[in-house]
């Protein structure tokens, strides 16, 4: 299938380091129960699965926040514990809970059984990225993503969101061959996944590490860090254009171990907002290892008037500094973000404040 | 009053950076409900307040797990929110719930009405400490605590506890007028708590800034160390039998900021399990901003058989490395803690074993 040829790839060339007129922006969760066309949508649809496995429906909200805002890349609505679904652990979404999978996987036979599930039963959302990319008609890049390996085992041992990581843990620390088999199973499950996404049409992909940052130093390195470095090692290197598909990673709460996230093999890392990002892109540092770095306003601030908005939209950018603007070469480029899903709760005209803010004094700060 | 003279020093001596024969340990939330025996008090007291407000009951369980491990420290039983609750905002803790209270603070008007309350409709603390200390008759040294101004000022806001802080941060970025004045108020308050604390008999204080580490880069060290500093700058030196007083400061989630709490006027800095010992070691240093670290493993590891608890207290205290060893002057110091509050479903035998592990394996490590 061919597509429309890309009309703004500014977020592009950012995760290729390569010099830009602003800083390009996403947000996490931009299609989202902040937008009333959203939960419009999802009524129509009916639940959140509904929602996600409609390939009208997840079209639809994908651009909703694109008809809105200026924003610079669009990323597939989804949600990223379709493939444990698939692996049939049976995910369900309970009015106004989390997630919750019926089968969660808590022995040593209930994880002896788990397979990398065969990816028709996503077809779903491959069939989603293909009809989002038309629709998108080359306006910004799209973006895929998954779960890491260790966010996906959380779920798949807790059964559900959970404020303490207690049974996943007590399987990491007292059994930690079920839990290394486990996450070989999810990060080539993943890999599948994503190779299936870029085949289909995603221009970029990213694995969010979610639950990364709830693990002990050491822990991090052994059972999240591997694992995302297993996946980033099987996957395509370019989409079925032709054109290289950049890989971003983001642990939430991750910044204590830059240094090692580093090594990844990606282009890209997401940072939450406890993060420092002048530090951070000191201590990642440029050459061979050197990555785009993505982020991270604090969410809350969305809640703030606009002016405040304003002014923390200047924090962030100096904090960055200057992105380099040699075009003959690469360098630190930044993609501004949120450092985590915006909130339900915030006001759709704040966000154009934080948009408006973000391109402005990007393109001033370059001048 | 004069209270027995202390028989075990080892905790006090490496609050001070002092040689000790093996690594002190104690338990965050040590008094708690993982154990039996608490369980039966609070069923005596009928609830969490009416056992913290009862000064035989508060030393009842106070001393509950000293009597099944040697610990080298006893932390008076109390909560971090009672400041908040002698402001008059009305605490309360539902069964199965955490801490509640009935007017939360959420305008201009109310935080204009807060102020230090009178230190008196906080004596069951200080009546607690006094009958504590008598009853520890100089076993262990009594840590006396408080929530930072932050943390408390998050319950207060919050009203409960939150998954996202966004009320408290709303005003923190669009009323940072109206926070500061409630962080000036919580500061000052927390300030003539622990003194008082002190005063009544307290051979160490710690300051728990539990949500200090949801603050973005920036917003930290504005509206969360500025205001444990404040604290820090009032306390008294020494207690009413003229020994001086350590001062703990543990932010959870604060390990990318300790060069920034470096700077604080503390002895000793508690560290949870996402921070590598040694390379903290090496960030604090040594010379007159030098200090003892608290910490740091992962409570869930306390899930694990006893013989893999041993190996991950194993790697904590090769983490950290060897203590300096030279009585006739200062050096790096380890307390042996959680990275956060021991969980109520953990099985007491499996603390023994960490007790045991602990003290055998840090006299080993100096031989």
């Amino acid at each position: 299938m061919a597509f429309a040829p890309l009309k703004n790839d500014t977020f592009l060339r950012a995760c290729w380091r390569q010099a830009t007129d602003y800083t390009p922006l996403w947000l996490m969760r931009q299609a989202g129960r902040y937008l009333p066309e959203y939960v419009a949508t999802r009524a129509k649809a009916g639940s959140f699965m509904g929602l996600a496995t409609n390939v009208d429906y997840a079209t639809e909200v994908t651009l909703q926040p694109l008809a809105r805002y200026p924003l610079d890349a669009a990323i597939l609505f989804s949600d990223i514990l379709t493939v444990p679904d698939a692996m049939g652990l049976g995910l369900s979404f309970e009015a106004g809970e989390g997630p919750r999978f019926a089968s969660p996987v808590r022995d040593e036979a209930a994880v002896g059984a788990l397979a990398v599930p065969d990816m028709d039963k996503l077809r779903y959302v491959f069939d989603a990225v293909r009809s989002i990319r038309q629709a998108l008609d080359g306006r910004v890049p799209l973006i895929g993503f998954s779960g890491s390996p260790w966010t996906l085992a959380c779920y798949m041992v807790e059964g559900a969101g959970s404020s303490d990581y207690r049974l996943v843990k007590s399987m990491l620390y007292g059994r930690p061959d079920l839990m290394h088999r486990m996450l070989a199973v999810n990060a080539d499950a993943v890999a599948a996944y994503l190779n299936a996404q870029i085949d289909a049409g995603a221009q970029a992909v990213m694995v969010f590490d979610s639950w990364g940052g709830v693990l002990a130093d050491g822990a991090f390195q052994e059972f999240s860090l591997a694992y995302t470095a297993r996946v980033l090692g099987q996957l395509k290197r370019n989409g079925a254009d032709g054109q290289p598909v950049p890989r971003i990673v983001f642990t939430k709460g991750g910044g204590l171990w830059l240094e090692d996230m580093r090594a990844l093999d990606c282009e890209v890392l997401g940072l939450d907002w406890t993060v420092n990002l002048g530090q951070a892109r000191q201590r990642v540092g440029e050459g061979a290892q050197g990555k785009a770095l993505q982020g991270n306003i604090d969410p809350n601030v969305l809640f703030a008037p606009p002016q405040q908005i304003a002014d923390e939209v200047g924090k962030v950018l100096a904090s960055f500094g200057k992105p380099h603007a040699d075009v003959s070469k690469t360098g630190p480029t930044h993609i501004f973000n949120l450092g985590h899903g915006i909130s339900q709760y915030t006001p759709p005209e704040h966000v154009a404040a934080l948009v408006e803010a973000v391109h402005s004094q990007s393109r001033a700060l370059r001048a």
